[in-house]
């Protein structure tokens, strides 16, 4: 039974997962990119790095939403974007990308980004299809998580809770009924710098 | 130098204190008691207990909210309330109630509790003075803390993070400037089911 797992999704002690005024220069938005300070220091805790680990760990496929896959809004045009990552993003399994505007699938080193636009279940479907038996990660950002929680699609989620104060921007939890996440067992996890708080069920 | 602490201040991983419509027969609020639960399991885990006595070491008086004293509102009348804690509160040093309205200073076991009618600054002044060079703790609740935190007047400040869902309650930072706590180191360490966060100066 193929599993929609999140991993490693970064919110702030004051529960935000993304700071205020994105742009495409800071498509964390203000302050937001503190959330993840602990995955870019010289060295990684080892607890963090087991932890980050398990999210490509029997994962075939990923779901994001169009704003983690690049700035660009509305019609694509002739956008030549091809993702934040570079000439080798670090899938290497099918992505599926959550958009309202159709665009033929793009290879970018050994990950096939797909353009989907008739929605989560649809995204999810074709996700677990090609994922053959293995797991899928659903990436982000905010609303997608939240859509997927709504749906009570999502069957893991591991924040990584970092002692930031933002005071503003994108909260992971708002309009979240607690029931949905009812039945879920719960464990935490820590390194000196992060809290890992993982649902799952 | 006196430094003002908060220990082991329960909130939820949506960032509650307590929960919604807190009446007599629910102090904390509905769902509220899920915050501590891990206080009250058969076996505290020993990483919760040590933390949890951190919260008595070199203490020398606390202060709280009058909702964290009892439920009596307005004028104290002829009210007969001596607190939640029955005969024997587990203060043993003098604890500073803040109030609109004037009392006398009661004795429960051997815990005084003073009555301050002019603020926080005043109620902070006198237990430092008990302290006799002791730490003051601040207990709660959540509005009481805000204001100190406002006032940048709490030196340490410790949440012990559970993994509920409440979605709705007392937001600990709502309306607190994340610049408040720009100067504080952070720690966390956990028990599988507390993340204990700790941010100090």
């Amino acid at each position: 039974m193929t599993r929609l797992r999140v991993h490693t999704y970064g919110m702030t002690i004051d529960g935000y997962v993304a700071g205020p005024n994105q742009t495409v220069m800071d498509p964390m938005g203000e302050r937001g990119q503190e959330i993840h300070t602990f995955l870019f220091a010289d060295e990684v805790h080892p607890v963090d790095q087991q932890l980050f680990e398990r999210g490509t760990d029997g994962i075939g496929a990923t779901i994001m939403g169009r704003n983690m896959f690049g700035p660009v809004r509305g019609e694509w045009g002739d956008s030549d974007w091809t993702g934040w990552w570079g000439p080798e993003p670090p899938y290497h399994h099918p992505v599926f990308v959550l958009t309202h505007h159709a665009k033929d699938p793009l290879v970018v080193g050994d990950t096939t980004f797909h353009f989907v636009t008739d929605g989560i279940d649809a995204a999810l479907a074709a996700a677990t299809e090609v994922a053959g038996g293995l797991d899928v990660r659903l990436g982000g950002g905010c609303a997608t998580v939240q859509q997927y929680l709504r749906a009570g699609l999502v069957d893991e989620l591991h924040l990584a809770v970092v002692p930031v104060v933002l005071g503003a921007g994108e909260r992971l939890f708002d309009g979240i009924e607690p029931a949905l996440l009812a039945g879920f067992e719960r464990t935490v996890v820590s390194s000196p710098g992060v809290a890992h708080v993982v649902f799952r069920r």
